[in-house]
């Protein structure tokens, strides 16, 4: 290997070992840490990001990594060590007109503001949380600033998750997505309602924790390269791609969400999971994008837990951990109650045909954030009004409305609109695994997932970050992210379920 | 304040903060990580050790630490300021003579020694851990290379865990300890032995862990900054002063064994707990030494949790928690049998009278493999032969002889004397407290800790770091580290329970 390249890869493995070192502090403050150990917490993310940061813009990484442009200038352009380069070179040349101490102010903000936001949600007092969003937000339009004028100033931040996507282009997708998803939903809502009132009863959270297990074990979660815990906001988190972490929560009155939130979990932690090994403390490491790593997440929860051939196979036994609750109940009902579309308060226990439009509504408002057009004090409010807009709900508290997502709270703004985006690609890529899987209904029938990973494996998981969002789609389907799959399933599953009329 | 002493204390905070950040990889290292994460665990812990030791011996610390000696030099020489520079420079001039790159290979020998040696333990199998303790001991003996020549090599070894004291200084203490100790033992071994079978008998796990919680609570330890998780081999770890951790296991053959050892815990981390707020984040907070340290966690599990008064309190809620094996015991019984003397194979469940020679030995033979006596490949058969002339006793396999101790496999040789220092220490404190609170054993029986908290706080605790271990110790009890207090403390308790002749 080239001498500079060696160099190269052990300062960058350093830098990941110091990332991988903050994402632990990460999980324990969420998971295990005592309250006493926040200040303290918030100071130890502080000097790790000022030393990870300051560590990447070192004059040495930017020489090496010019050297080895010209030295490699005529590789593979797919090739790991071109992508390597390329990724390196986008992460260097943004992280460089970011000062240190810009960045350490910004993780220590995020941790004291993700304090705050906890007794925030728990007091469903919006008061306790503002002066801490304020400063997220001032400090996301500082860092918009250290970076030459964007066609939108949202671009810098939307960079950040979906590498190389721009604000024009999500607003355009989801304007052709919004009036058909919204078309669909009235048609959804004109028809008569199931009855799900059993899944709204006590179920025991060990059963509910033993059949999660289960069916994640049956996805193919490696226990010895992972493990499942309790927080608040459930959540994935990786040191290396060997100690991949998922957690969980149980909702007294919802006991699926927490089935579904361990499958969500499991299926970001498989594509962490399946990275090339290749990539480990290397900036390959990890997903395309947040969209990409939604689209997995989103694929196991929905496109296979949500569907009638995978309960075909489980419901059997779930039925039988559950006796009080689904002795009654039989598999069809049971299939209905889980995909009755409702509008409702919570976006991640939102229904598929509703989902969008939380997202929709959280992009809206964080344009208007960093344009200046929203001030934080007016948020609950405003967020309250669109709820009723765009869902027809009103959240009676904001625990249930403006305080309920943690990204905030961790300094996180430009984030949301991955998750309609993971929604679009997911259906993307599920009608080209069908062609390419044709009996894959018949699998999922009988338990077996081993072909659909070894799909995701082969296609998306072992790329890591090599390719940007837009360039995997394109590559694996054949288009750009496109929202007509996803209605097309939309459809296809609400029209059996509610008896829609076809299109 | 002055600025150069404000910029010494933010370069040392920035410190702290990574040292801060390695007890936590550490923690989860013992407590939750999945096996896939061992390897990249190594990496992070070398890497931030890496950066942690080039951070404290950059020039910048060196100059403004010469510049604020001389500032400072007509300062109160017991004040905060005073001592913070000693013991900074303390540990500054050990430091700027080791290698950053040797002190990451150092970390990573020790995180990859101790996955094999919870390999090798598991396994009984000395073979596995051989080469990894053959580098451990191969990277103390070039550390001790970087230093001048000390009165005896394993000085420098001991200074990191002892400031200041010297081999010869322990290796007297032990020789006036020793011939008494082992006097005292046979006494006690030609008396009749009275029945403890009925300690190794199943005991409900929760309920244990539910009565230690209840102790520990009642000692003082502070569950909003702290908690406890389970782990093979129990420690105590911090990330601050407002986050101090303790860990335990059970034993199926052993249950009472998982209660001492809670005890013993939470007798750290009151210390720890105990620091002066105003020491966070600086190289004052911590203990004065392991030796300090140890006489804490013993005080609390042996001279308080295994004496009368505190389990004529305690034994009436005990028995009633395990009813099946204690309900037919009673008080005085139960008192003899959790201080039944018998000579036995592990150190950390080791009666009070045999405990120091589990620890002598320890330290013959950390000396021998220093100065080179002693092969790594002998040290099963030397063990074992020596566990039979000090106890009486042979390991039937190296899980319970030379394989029982993680302090080797974390890279540490000059810890163990530590121990025994500390149960000398704890009884001269013991006889202090005694006469500043005549009363204390009517508290104890009483149940009530607090006096004695306040003066462990105000006595010891509240200083952390400030005091060498025999400054302290001096200041607190009027003499320097003295075998005969434990001696007195011993043939108390034992010519009570074992009905020797006075002396």
């Amino acid at each position: 290997m080239s001498e500079k390249l060696q160099k190269l890869n052990s300062l960058l493995a350093e830098i990941a070992d110091v990332n991988n070192a903050m994402a632990l502090l990460g999980w324990d403050q969420q998971t295990y840490m005592p309250k006493g150990g926040a200040e303290a917490r918030g100071n130890q993310l502080a000097t790790l990001s000022r030393i990870a940061h300051q560590k990447f813009i070192e004059p040495e990484i930017g020489a090496l990594l010019a050297d080895l442009e010209k030295e490699f200038a005529g590789a593979e352009p797919d090739g790991d060590v071109a992508r390597l380069l390329e990724v390196t070179r986008h992460d260097y040349d943004r992280k460089i007109r970011v000062p240190a101490d810009f960045v350490a102010e910004f993780a220590l903000t995020a941790s004291r503001a993700f304090e705050a936001w906890v007794k925030a949600r728990a007091a469903a007092d919006f008061a306790l949380f503002r002066p801490h969003l304020e400063k997220v937000v001032e400090l996301n339009r500082r860092y918009i600033g250290f970076f030459p004028p964007a066609d939108h100033p949202y671009d810098i931040l939307l960079d950040q998750y979906e590498r190389g996507m721009k604000t024009a282009e999500v607003q355009a997708i989801f304007a052709d997505l919004r009036p058909r998803q919204v078309e669909l939903l009235k048609e959804i809502i004109a028809r008569p309602q199931g009855d799900d009132s059993f899944l709204h009863v006590p179920f025991d959270e060990q059963q509910q924790w033993d059949f999660g297990v289960k069916v994640i074990t049956a996805f193919g979660y490696d226990w010895d390269r992972g493990r499942q815990d309790r927080s608040t906001h459930p959540f994935t988190t990786n040191f290396s791609i060997n100690d991949v972490r998922i957690t969980t929560r149980f909702e007294a009155n919802h006991p699926v969400a927490s089935l579904f939130s361990t499958m969500h979990e499991a299926g970001h932690a498989l594509y962490e999971q399946g990275s090339s090994q290749s990539f480990e403390r290397t900036p390959l490491a990890g997903g395309a994008s947040l969209a990409v790593h939604e689209s997995q997440s989103r694929l196991w929860e929905n496109l296979v837990g949500r569907s009638l051939p995978f309960w075909e196979h489980f419901y059997p036994e779930y039925r039988k951990r559950f006796p009080a609750a689904l002795g009654q109940v039989d598999l069809r009902t049971f299939y209905r109650a889980i995909n009755r579309v409702e509008p409702s308060l919570i976006r991640v226990n939102a229904d598929e045909a509703t989902y969008n439009l939380h997202v929709m509504l959280r992009l809206e408002l964080e344009i208007g954030m960093i344009e200046g057009n929203i001030a934080v004090n007016d948020l609950p409010g405003i967020w309250n009004a669109k709820m009723e807009e765009y869902l027809g709900v009103t959240p009676p508290n904001d625990a249930l409305g403006v305080l309920q997502d943690v990204h905030w709270s961790g300094g996180s703004l430009g984030y949301f609109a991955t998750y309609t985006l993971g929604n679009l690609i997911s259906a993307q890529l599920w009608e080209k695994i069908h062609r390419d899987i044709p009996d894959l209904d018949e699998q999922l029938r009988r338990g077996s997932f081993a072909a659909l990973l070894a799909w995701l494996r082969e296609n998306i998981h072992c790329h890591g970050r090599k390719f940007t969002p837009q360039e995997l789609v394109l590559r694996v389907t054949g288009s750009k992210i496109d929202p007509a799959p996803y209605l097309r399933y939309l459809r296809g599953k609400y029209s059996d379920i509610y008896g829609l009329q076809s299109q």
